[in-house]
């Protein structure tokens, strides 16, 4: 079960975090669930245009949201995150930023009426996943919150679904293994899927996927080539050894596309 | 629906074709569902070991058994082809060999009673898809039925499953654009599966997949690397530049490995 944390982060508990090369500043609690590589990457696959709304379902502090209005200009920003806590960083970060973001605090199986009123041109997310490693450090329910599985995928898939308009894209990131589940609720409700693994390094299974279907679409399933996160085929003592094309999306903020 | 072929082909209407090099040698119709690298990358992808059973669902001329045989020793070989003219040419093929196979004219929705008692421990597809392309060209009944989608896939891995003994392996190899179709039908009835993307060329989306199943089986999904089959970039004007690991199997018939 999902557990409450504090109403709000004491200020000495935050850190001011720069992603996309300092083009984005994210307010996290130092304890607790941080964004990784995975709301960068997710952010860097949706292809809003200026003008567009767009729909982070578990936002957290708002890592994705805010990248994604780094590299695109004038969208509408809205986030659903569950823990007050961390819907207050999300507000504050935009609002610093100068994007402002509508951030509901809601569980997305019960979202505010006016939200369950709206139609988003894009609507993604970055699931939480059970990792058993990480859950052996987590002592901090806000953390734990954010690598629960609670709420079953295929909610997360409908709700999203049908918070999209006509024509409208659904995308999320998560892991590989989760697949089977992910590809069979995104089937069920929309079209067009489009499927991309994140490799570590070559010749390695997958760690991460991301998913991407049109709401009404009509095109073939495809499978495209890999994005390869690591350059090189071992470990290496820096863990900085991104890809050209990742880097490209970490540092200067630019898109990941399924087709290169 | 499927159309009867003459019960066999006259011998002028026949070829006979090298495959792994010269190790297995394929009777096949002049004109009618020929061979391509599809059932060759399936048999070079089934772990089974000398003095196993193994059971191939709609084996044509019987190229992916051949092919298995030929790597593999010792294997007990089994057929199902509900067209008795490609039946007959399989049987040959594999008597020529020394490789004596089984093949049991039956549509797989009804096969006969002795092989509804039996076990294999590896059984394999690589079920007709509609291509339009091919369709267009397709004036012989037996290639039409080679290319056409009669049989829904989730009947396919539902037998295929069936047949399967406990631990053993379920194997498909098929267009990249069913995999939510196929993906789904083996999660209902198997487990520990695995993809292999198949990629026409680096950077290219899939062209064809293979998916692997336990029965049984409880490990999670695995997403691995694609195989890339064409080195470079484009195409080229020579159709026979594969990768060295495609080479390896296409012409020396070795395994190949999903974790490389």
């Amino acid at each position: 079960m999902w557990r409450l944390t504090a109403e709000a982060f004491a200020e000495a508990d935050l850190t001011r975090d720069a992603f996309l090369g300092g083009r984005v500043n994210l307010y996290q609690p130092r304890k607790g669930y941080r964004a990784g590589l995975d709301p960068v990457l997710l952010a860097a696959a949706i292809r809003a245009e200026p003008g567009q709304s767009v729909l982070d379902l578990g936002c957290g502090a708002g890592a994705a949201l805010m990248c994604l209005a780094a590299r695109v200009p004038d969208l509408t920003l809205t986030g659903v995150e569950r823990q007050p806590a961390y819907a207050t960083l999300a507000r504050r970060s935009a609002e610093e930023a100068g994007w402002p973001a509508r951030i509901a605090v809601a569980d997305l199986a019960a979202l505010p009426a006016d939200l369950r009123q709206e139609r988003f041109h894009h609507v993604f997310a970055n699931p939480p996943y059970f990792d058993p490693a990480a859950r052996h450090r987590a002592v901090d329910p806000g953390r734990e919150a954010g690598l629960a599985e609670d709420t079953p995928l295929a909610t997360w898939v409908e709700v999203a679904a049908k918070r999209t308009a006509p024509g409208g894209e659904v995308t999320f990131i998560h892991r590989a293994e989760r697949l089977p589940d992910l590809l069979g609720a995104f089937a069920a409700r929309l079209g067009s899927l489009e499927l991309k693994p994140l490799l570590p390094r070559s010749g390695k299974a997958a760690r991460l996927i991301l998913l991407r279907g049109r709401k009404g679409g009509r095109a073939p399933f495809v499978l495209h080539s890999p994005l390869v996160l690591h350059a090189g085929a071992a470990h290496g003592s820096d863990a900085e050894d991104y890809n050209p094309a990742v880097a490209a999306i970490l540092r200067r903020g630019e898109r990941l596309q399924f087709s290169a």
